[in-house]
C-alpha cells in the first residue's frame, strides 16, 4: 500500500529465515481484511509503501533450527500476531498480549511467501493437506472466524442467550455462526444488505434489524419485550456502533467488541447507567484455532462462505476496491 | 443540602404512606456516602434545597395495605434504589435497573423517618432486632458493603486471584473485605493514608501501594512479575482512577467499577490494547443483601469499622465537613 486507495502488486525478495524460531510458508491463499480498509480509506496513516495482509494458510517451506513442532510440507494456519504460546498471557488465552508478540501485518501476508516468527507457538497444522474446497474456510480461521468467535465468547454467548450482532461484515457474520455453535437461542443481526442478510440467516440468524442507532435499539427492545439482548457482538468499531451495541444490551448483559475502535469515546453515560459489561480488543485467535480447525475439518462449520470474491493475487488492487465499495464481503487472493 | 458546602438540619413533616406498597421506617442509624460529597464539593449540581442520604437501617413503623412480607416492628435494611424484585432485571440480579426503581436519595435517608417505596421488594429484615453493636455493620450493608462486594464480583474476584483495589474510601476498604471473603489469594490496595492502610490490612490486604497513576501501575506490575492483577476494583470514579485501574489489570483480567464516573472518557487506548474486561455501574446491593446480612449476623464479617465518626443527626453538617476534609472515612448519624 503506497497511500490510501493506492495498492500495488510488486516483486519483492522472498523472505528468509531471520530468527531460529521462524518458518517460511508458501501461501495457498491469503485475503483482505476489513481492518485493511481503515488505512485504505485514509482513516489510519500510511507512512511509506508497506507490505500488507495478516491472514494466511499455506505449506511450510522451511523452518529455523529451533522450530520443533512444525515441519516442512505441513499445511498450517496462524493468526495475525505471532506469539510464543508459553508466556503467562498466552497461557491465560490472551496470545494477542504475548510478551513476545509480532504483528504478521508488518511481514505482509498478501504475498506468495511469508515469514512467520515463533512458528511453534503461532502455527497450527491440519491433519493432512486439505483439498481446495476446504481452503477458504481454513483461511477464514486465520482471523475473521476466530475474531467473530472471540466476540461471541467475550459477550458471554451461551445456551439460551439472546444475542445481537452489530456489523454484517465477515466478522459479524462469523460472529453469528459462533453464537449458533455456542448455543445461542436467538440471534438478531443488524444488516441492511440483502446478500449479507441471506448469509446471516444461513449462519443461524433468527431476526434481522435494518434500522441503526436509536431506531435500531428500539427494534431490539421491541424484539426482547423491552429487556434488551443478553450478549451483543460489536464488530464495526465506530463510536456509533459501540453506543448502539451498549444500548442494545440488557442490564447485566455483556458487549464483546472486536471492531478496531476509531473515534470511540465512552463516558459516564455509557459506562455507568446501562450496567453493561464490556470485553474486547484484538481477538486471541490462537486460543481458538485448534478447535476451529477441527470443526472445519469435520465439516461442522463452513465459514469460507464469507469469501464472495476470488481473485489472483496480482489483482489485489481490485480486491480492495471491491470491498471498499461493498461489492464484496471479503476477497480471497490466490498467489 | 442547600448548596455545595451548605448542609442544614431542619424540621420537616414526617413521611406518610403514599402508595399501598410503601413502608415507613423509624431510623436506627443513617450515614453520609462518599457520593454525597460530589454535590457537596460542587462536582454535581444542587438545584434546590434537597433532602439527602440513601443509607438506612431501622424499625418498620407502618406499612401500606399491599405490603405482605414486611411488618411493623421488624428491623430492616434496604438499598439506595427501591426495586420490585420481580421484574426481569431484578430477577437477573440487577435490581438497580428495576423497571420500577425509585431513588431513596430523593426521599432523604438522613432523617428520623423514611418512606421506602416497594417495601416487599426492597427491604430485608433481620431475624430479630439486633443489639446496638451490630447496627454499624448492618448499616454498611445498605450501600458501601454491597457496593464493594459488587465491585469484587464484577471484577471476577475468586479463589487464587490477585486483586487490586483503587480507592481507600469505605467502598474500597469493603471491596478488600469482599475480595477476602470471595477467596482472593492476594489483595493489593492503593492507599497513602495510614489509618486506612491499617483497616485495609485488617480486612485482608496483603500489599499496600502508595504511588498513584503510572508509578502506581509500575508498582502493581512489579508485584505481579510484570503480569498485572487479575481483578481490579475501581472505587473512585475519576478519569485518572479509571485509567489506573485498567492499566493495573492483566490482559484478559477484569475491572469492576462502582465509583460514580465524573469526567471519565475511555477511548481506543483503554478499550482495545489492554484487553481488559469492564463491568460496573450502580451496585445491585439488593442482590447481595440477604447473604451479607447473614454474614454479619453470624459475626463472620465486621464492615461497620468503616464508620470512624459517630454524630447525632443534628450535627450532620459537621459529618459532611469531616468526610470532605478526609478527617473521617465515613460518618454514622444517630437520629
Amino acid at each position: 500500500m503506497y497511500a490510501p486507495g493506492d495498492v500495488r502488486y510488486e516483486e519483492r525478495d522472498d523472505p528468509t529465515i531471520v530468527e531460529p524460531t521462524d518458518a517460511i510458508i508458501r501461501m495457498t491463499a491469503t485475503c483482505i481484511c476489513g481492518s485493511d480498509l481503515w488505512p485504505y480509506r485514509a482513516a489510519q496513516e500510511v507512512r511509506d509503501p508497506s507490505p500488507f495482509g495478516h491472514e494466511y494458510v499455506g505449506i511450510v517451506e522451511e523452518v529455523g533450527p529451533q522450530v520443533s513442532s512444525i515441519r516442512p510440507g505441513q499445511f498450517v494456519i496462524g493468526s495475525f500476531f505471532a506469539s510464543d504460546n508459553t508466556c503467562p498471557h498466552c497461557r491465560a488465552g490472551f496470545q494477542t498480549a504475548c510478551v513476545d508478540r509480532r504483528p504478521i501485518g508488518s511481514e505482509g501476508a498478501q504475498a506468495e511467501m511469508l515469514r512467520v516468527p515463533l512458528a511453534d507457538g503461532t502455527l497450527v497444522a491440519t491433519p493432512e493437506v486439505p483439498d481446495d474446497t476446504m481452503v477458504p474456510s481454513l483461511l477464514a480461521a486465520s482471523d475473521v472466524l476466530g475474531t467473530g468467535w472471540f466476540a461471541a465468547v467475550a459477550a458471554e454467548t451461551g445456551p439460551g442467550r439472546t444475542v445481537a450482532v452489530v456489523g454484517d461484515g465477515a466478522v459479524g457474520l462469523l460472529g453469528v455462526l459462533a453464537a449458533r455453535e455456542l448455543g445461542a437461542e436467538r440471534i438478531i443481526v443488524f444488516s441492511r444488505h440483502e446478500p449479507r442478510q441471506k448469509l446471516a440467516r444461513e449462519y443461524g440468524a433468527t431476526d434481522i434489524v435494518e434500522e441503526r442507532g436509536d431506531e435500531g435499539v428500539a427494534q431490539i427492545l421491541d424484539l426482547t419485550d423491552g429487556v434488551g439482548a443478553d450478549s451483543v457482538l460489536e464488530c464495526v468499531g465506530t463510536d456509533q456502533s459501540f453506543k448502539q451495541a451498549i444500548a442494545s444490551t440488557r442490564p447485566g448483559g455483556t458487549v464483546g467488541y472486536v471492531g478496531v475502535p476509531h473515534g470511540v469515546s465512552l463516558g459516564a453515560k455509557e459506562l455507568f447507567g446501562p450496567q453493561v459489561g464490556l470485553r474486547g480488543g484484538p481477538a486471541p485467535v490462537r486460543r481458538f484455532l485448534p478447535e476451529l480447525v477441527e470443526l472445519i475439518w469435520n465439516g461442522q462449520i463452513d465459514p469460507g462462505q464469507v469469501f464472495d470474491l476470488v481473485l489472483p493475487l496480482s489483482e489485489v488492487a481490485e480486491g480492495y476496491r471491491a470491498m471498499d465499495e461493498r461489492r464484496a464481503i471479503k476477497t480471497l487472493l490466490q498467489p
